[in-house]
């Protein structure tokens, strides 16, 4: 498909497919792209595999910035280093990586903490742009500038990524299994793991996807939550075939919120367990159910974790006595709190050493040019984790 | 004064003088009380100094629940057990005590967990009774009932406690020393110390008292992030001669909110830091000063410790984005953190090794009987701690 081989390509645009998102909601168009050389600090990769996360979703509907068109939207994915840009040291052609949309700079006081995996440098943004000059690398062939999706763009055969949003890996983690930890299962794994800090013998609770989804996240921190040796992993969702994908993944019990009678989720959980869970997930991003996760841990420890992305503007609110006097702790993460090019390595080790499960989140694997079709799943919620290959 | 002399008075009420609150924030009535022998798991305590504490003013002032009277008010004490209760073998006649509004029952899920200090088997409640029994040990000469305060009731010569609910001190800490660990002073450093962990080199934002009080929060918290080595230690205030204060607890910097200008508080913090603080500790009780530290707290790790009491009801939000994308973390602390029984025997330690700072904290020192005077300094906001001798 691509007008150039990787080899002699280097330092030249790139001709190329790639699926454009030019109206918000509106199906992708599969068209000819050029990828221009990477600058300094920034690789060009060859996409093998992208797989959808919901956010590629949520910014495809967007209208309103941060939402853009027309935009190269896609943000996990796995490639090989085609062309690196000027004085660039830490990655050669052929090098088998990952971009995330989180940067790992190395140097800056956040990177060189063990305590913070935000960039300093380069901090998160939902820019339609290269991090460090503001510029975008891709045009169309009516030199049209496409813009970029959290500095990954991975919906093309070829895209420009800066290096601190790259992670080389070992390649005996094969594609389709790699792409995944390029977002959804590391944020979910990584909350767990980094964020909560779960441990052996602990509860628990992962509130789901509500009716929209087919529950990925709440897989995804379950999966976590089982390596980490939790006994317990209760998840909570309106839709009880959850309830059966999950126990793949660690899930032990299963709470719909319809079937609680009088009693509220956390009284549910309150009941089944020692006073409460010692860690609570909260995936859906709806403000109040933060509050009811709050109720469902326990007093002393308890901890909630915010991954749930609510509308921007709402709030969470919580009973400044039971803050006080619970000793419970509330906190956030981003992209589960991992620091990319240290723990994804971690991740793929543990996949290589049958510790981690990834075959089980891939339901669906098809051509990139059935973009669209993956898209039409996971609207309807019948995937959890479909990977387009760009070459099959 | 009292009736009996410790000696042979085991096993017999005894009849001595009590400061009984009879009506909301109006003067304590010096009264003749009985106080009945201990019971099993209790212990009947000689009180030798009892400090004020800003609860004792809060429920001294609070007409409805859990406001109550007639009621034997304080919760900073120290003294010399005269009588132990039936199977107590923890304790003897002479022991040097501490009594703590905490209960450390050492046996339960938390007692025994090093992550809690929120004794399950003696739940913390503003109760106005024995904690095991639900009854009172004081009633006076007419056999009305008085009522305890937070299992401790320390403005009596004598008074009766729940094992659990008192720790054993080394008699090498003078009395009017020793009562500060009882609460206040512990609660400060302990949020410091075991809440927030402040670690050596950390930057600390601690927001004080308003203009209500001399700021005793903000120097017991200022004193334990000292000796975790924290290098900067910021205190917000609107009363200037807290600085003054503050600098004998460690206090690098102050920041009056209205010389600010046109900035928030959190701007000016982010400016003369890294970011934002490592900690930020809210000891003023308005739940919108919460999100204000939250927002002096630096992304990665910051972290912001509830301590201040608002009214009930009154609840803390926070924006939902800025949980998820920020890393920060919010918690909340009773007792600071801390075990009765195991930490106050450090801090004891830590004041005989002139670590710790507890002569700076006592301004003023009076007999028991000008309690009413007491009080009046600690509304006036003139006294950081007043300690009250029974006999002197």
């Amino acid at each position: 498909m691509a007008d150039h081989l990787a080899s002699g390509s280097a330092g030249k645009p790139i001709r190329c497919k790639a699926a454009v998102a030019r109206k918000a909601g509106e199906p992708l168009v599969i068209e000819d792209v050029i990828v221009a050389p990477p600058k300094a600090c920034e690789v060009r990769i060859k996409i093998i595999c992208t797989s959808l996360c919901h956010s590629d979703l949520t910014f495809w509907k967007l209208k309103d910035p941060p939402g853009c068109f027309p935009r190269i939207l896609g943000h996990e994915a796995v490639g090989i280093v085609e062309s690196v840009g000027e004085g660039v040291h830490e990655f050669v052609e052929g090098d088998y990586v990952v971009p995330v949309f989180l940067a790992d700079c190395g140097e800056c006081t956040d990177c060189r903490s063990k305590k913070s995996n935000l960039c300093s440098k380069l901090p998160f943004a939902i820019s339609p742009w290269m991090p460090r000059d503001g510029t975008s690398r891709f045009t169309n062939i009516k030199e049209e500038i496409l813009y970029h999706f959290i500095h990954v763009s991975s919906f093309s055969e070829y895209t420009v990524v800066d290096i601190a949003h790259v992670t080389k890996v070992d390649s005996a983690i094969p594609p389709n299994r790699a792409c995944l930890l390029s977002c959804g299962v590391s944020t979910g794994f990584g909350a767990a793991w980094r964020t909560a800090g779960v441990e052996a013998g602990s509860t628990v609770v992962i509130f789901g996807l509500g009716v929209i989804g087919l529950g990925y996240n709440l897989a995804e921190v379950a999966e976590g939550a089982r390596l980490c040796g939790a006994t317990r992993i209760i998840g909570v969702d309106l839709n009880p075939e959850k309830f059966e994908i999950g126990k793949k993944f660690g899930l032990t019990d299963f709470i719909n919120p319809t079937s609680c009678g009088n009693k509220s989720v956390s009284q549910v959980i309150k009941e089944m367990t020692d006073e409460g869970a010692d860690y609570c997930f909260e995936c859906v991003g709806l403000a109040s159910l933060v509050q009811e996760a709050f109720d469902c841990c326990r007093k002393g420890w308890g901890k909630t974790i915010v991954l749930g992305v609510d509308k921007p503007g709402s709030q969470l609110t919580f009973s400044s006595f039971d803050v006080l006097l619970s000793g419970k702790i509330i906190t956030g993460a981003l992209f589960g709190g991992l620091k990319a090019k240290s723990d994804i390595p971690i991740l793929v080790k543990k996949y290589i050493n049958k510790e981690l499960q990834l075959d089980e989140f891939v339901t669906h694997e098809m051509k990139f040019e059935d973009v669209n079709k993956a898209f039409e799943l996971l609207v309807a919620g019948k995937c959890l984790r479909c990977v387009l290959w760009m070459e099959k």
